[in-house]
C-alpha cells in the first residue's frame, strides 16, 4: 500500500517479480480493495489489512492508532527470528515469511518493524543500509542512512558488523572491507564520536571480528574504496539526500544543454544511445532498496518514490538477501563480537523474546 | 607557494587576475626564488618568506615551528581589523591588504589566521563557507566546510549570520533566505544539536536578525530552495567531498559511455560543443574559493587542487568580497545579533586585540 504511488505501483511489480522468479512466493497485504486485482496469480497469498499507514502519518498513530495497517500485518508475517532453515520460496507451508518488503513512510516502518520483531540482544536500534554505485562498477553499502541520529561510538561499530554481514549475504564476500567516514583520513581526525568509533573498529579488526580499513571520505563512497562505509544517520541521510539532488541537477543540466539550440538537439539524437546507457548507469531505481539491520526479522525499505522497476528491484534484492541467510549472517557476527567486546553491545538492549540465558536473567 | 601545484600555478593566475582587473594591487608572499618571475609585474609588490607550510604539515608544525612560513606573512599584510575604508585596491601606501588567499593547507591556514588576526568577539571558532551551483543557476552558500566538527547550536545560529554577510556581500541580497541542514522538513526532526539550533534561529529570525526558511535537506542544496545552508563542519565536509566524488564519477561515466564504440564515439564528436557547456557549468574550479568567516580579516582558501583558472576565480572573488565589505558586514550583523540574543556568543570568545569594554574588561 506504501510509497507515493501504492498498488499502482506495487502490483505491476509484485507480478514481474513472481514471473522473474518461478521459486518464490509471494504474501501480499492490503486492503481488500486493493489486492483485489491479485485474486488468482500463482504462487501468492493474500492476507487482507483494514488500515493504511499515510507517508506522513506520525509514528504514533503507526504504532498506537493504526493496529491493524498493512504495513504492521506485513511485518507479522514474517516467521520467528532468528530463522532456522526453511525459507518461504520452498513453500508457504508455515504461512510465515522470510522477509518484508515496503515503500511506505519510513519512520513508521522502523518503529512498527522495531515493535513487532525487537531488536537482536544488545542492539538498541535498527539502522538502514543502501548500495551506491561507485567506479569499480559495483556498489559501495552505506549505513546509516536516516534512521539514527546522535549515535555513539559503540553504534557505529554495530553498523560495521551488521553492514559486513549484508556485504556477505549479497556479494559473497566473506571479509568485507570497512571505512570509518571521517573528514580527512588521519586517526586523529574527526568528531569525539568518530574518534572512538575509530579505536573500536580497530579493536574488532584486531580480534578478528572484521576488516577495518580505516577513516575514509565522502568522495571514496563513489571511488569505491571500502565495500562498507559506516556514518551515523543524520550524516548518511544527508548524503544520500545530497547525492539525490546533485544526480538531478546534473541530469537536468544534460537535458537543458542538449535542446538549448536545433545544433545541439541533432547531437542529442546522435547521442541518444550513448546518453541512455549512461542514464541507466546512474539511474538510483536500480539499486533502490534498503535493508533494516538489526531486527530479528528482515525488512527491506523501497524508496518512497518507487516506480514498478524500482520496486520489483527491491523485491529481488530482499529475495536474494533471504536466500543468503542475511538475518543469520547478521545474528552470528553480532554475537561473535559481542562474545569478543563486550562493551559493544548496548547496555539496555532489547531482549524481549530472546531465548538466551542474558535475555531470560534480564 | 599553496596547493597542489604551488607556484607553478599560482603566478600565471596571479598575472592574469592583475591584468583582468586594472584597479587591483597585489602582494606575492612567497621565497625569493618562487617569487623572481613575478620581478617587474605592475601593481604588485613581493614579500619574501624563508619557510612554507607543506601540505601536510600538522597545526603544530604550521603555528610553532615555520613561524616565517610564506602563509603566516602573508596573513600579517592584512590591515587591522576591523577595517574601516582604504582598499587595498587603492594603493599600497598602507603597504596592508583587504584579503588574503592561499590553496595551502587548510587546517594550518585556519590555526595561523585565527592565532594572527583573532576572531570576532563572542566568536570562538571561524567557519569555511563555499558556493555549490544550484538549479536555478545561481549558488547556495554553504558553511561550515570542514573547520568545526562538534558544533553546538550556538555555532550553528553565528554561522547563518556570519553566512548572510557573506551573501549580501557577494550577491547584494540583503535579505538571504538561511536553511538549517537536517534530515527531514518538520522542525522536531534531527538531532538534538538542530532541534536547538532551530529553535535559536527562529528566535534570531523573529528578532529581525536573519531570514530563517526553517529546515532543509541535502538535496534543497542543489535546487537552491534557501539562499544559504547551514550545518556543522563534520556533516558539510562530508557533503562537499560526497558531491565531488560523484560528479567525479558521473563525468567519468560520460566519458567512458562516449568512447565505447566507434559509433559512440562519433555522437561524441557531434555533441562536443554540447558536452564542454555541461562541463562548464558543473566545473567546481567556477566557484573556487571559500571564505574564512568571523575572524578579524579577510580570508579565502582555494582548493588546494586549484589550476590557474581556479586559482584567478578564487583571487576574483576575494576580491570582490573585500570591495563589497565583507569583513564590516560580518562584523556588524554579529555585533547586531548578539546585541539582541546575547547567549548566541561563545562566553570565553576569543576577544584579544578588540576595543570594546567587554574586550577590556575580560
Amino acid at each position: 500500500m506504501g510509497g507515493d504511488h501504492g498498488p499502482s505501483v506495487t502490483l505491476p511489480a509484485c507480478r514481474q517479480f513472481l514471473d522473474a522468479h518461478p521459486l518464490a512466493d509471494l504474501v501480499l497485504v492490503g486492503t481488500a480493495a486493493a489486492l483485489q486485482p491479485a485474486q488468482g496469480w500463482p504462487r501468492c497469498s493474500l492476507v487482507v489489512a483494514t488500515e493504511v499507514v499515510a507517508m506522513d502519518d506520525g509514528v504514533e498513530v503507526a504504532l498506537r492508532r493504526k493496529r491493524d495497517s498493512s504495513m504492521r500485518v506485513a511485518i507479522s508475517q514474517l516467521k520467528p527470528a532468528p530463522s532456522n532453515s526453511a525459507l518461504a520460496v520452498e513453500g508457504l507451508a508455515l504461512a510465515a515469511a522470510d522477509v518484508c518488503v515496503s515503500a511506505g513512510n519510513t519512520g513508521a516502518l522502523m518503529a512498527v518493524a522495531r515493535y513487532v520483531l525487537k531488536t537482536f540482544e544488545g542492539i538498541d536500534r535498527p539502522a538502514i543500509a543502501a548500495l551506491l554505485p561507485n567506479m569499480r562498477g559495483g556498489f559501495t553499502k552505506v549505513l546509516d542512512l536516516g534512521a539514527n541520529v546522535d549515535c555513539s561510538a559503540e553504534h557505529l561499530l554495530q553498523f560495521a558488523v551488521m553492514g559486513s554481514a549484508l556485504v556477505s549475504a549479497l556479494d559473497g564476500n566473506e571479509q568485507p572491507s570497512v571505512g570509518l567516514l571521517n573528514i580527512g583520513e588521519e586517526a586523529i581526525k574527526g568528531s569525539e564520536v568518530t574518534k572512538r568509533a575509530g579505536e573500536l573498529l580497530r579493536a574488532a579488526d584486531a580480534a578478528g571480528q572484521l576488516n577495518f580499513y580505516g577513516n575514509v571520505e565522502g568522495n571514496d563512497i563513489f571511488k569505491g574504496t571500502t565495500d562498507l562505509v559506516v556514518c551515523d544517520g543524520f550524516v548518511g541521510n544527508v548524503l544520500l539526500k545530497t547525492s539525490e539532488g546533485l544526480a538531478g541537477m546534473m541530469g537536468q543540466f544534460i537535458k537543458e544543454e542538449f535542446s538549448r539550440t536545433p545544433l545541439a538537439k541533432l547531437a542529442a539524437l546522435m547521442a541518444l544511445p550513448v546518453l541512455k546507457r549512461f542514464k541507466d548507469r546512474v539511474d538510483h531505481r536500480r539499486y533502490s532498496g534498503g535493508a533494516l539491520l538489526g531486527l530479528r526479522g528482515l525488512v527491506f525499505k523501497a524508496h518512497g518514490s518507487s516506480d514498478a522497476f524500482a520496486f520489483e528491484r527491491a523485491l529481488a534484492r530482499a529475495y536474494d538477501a533471504a536466500r543468503n541467510r542475511l538475518l543469520d549472517r547478521v545474528h552470528d557476527r553480532i554475537r561473535n563480537t559481542f562474545a569478543v567486546l563486550p562493551d559493544a553491545a548496548a547496555p539496555g538492549g532489547a531482549e524481549t523474546g530472546d531465548a538466551t540465558p542474558s535475555a531470560k536473567a534480564a
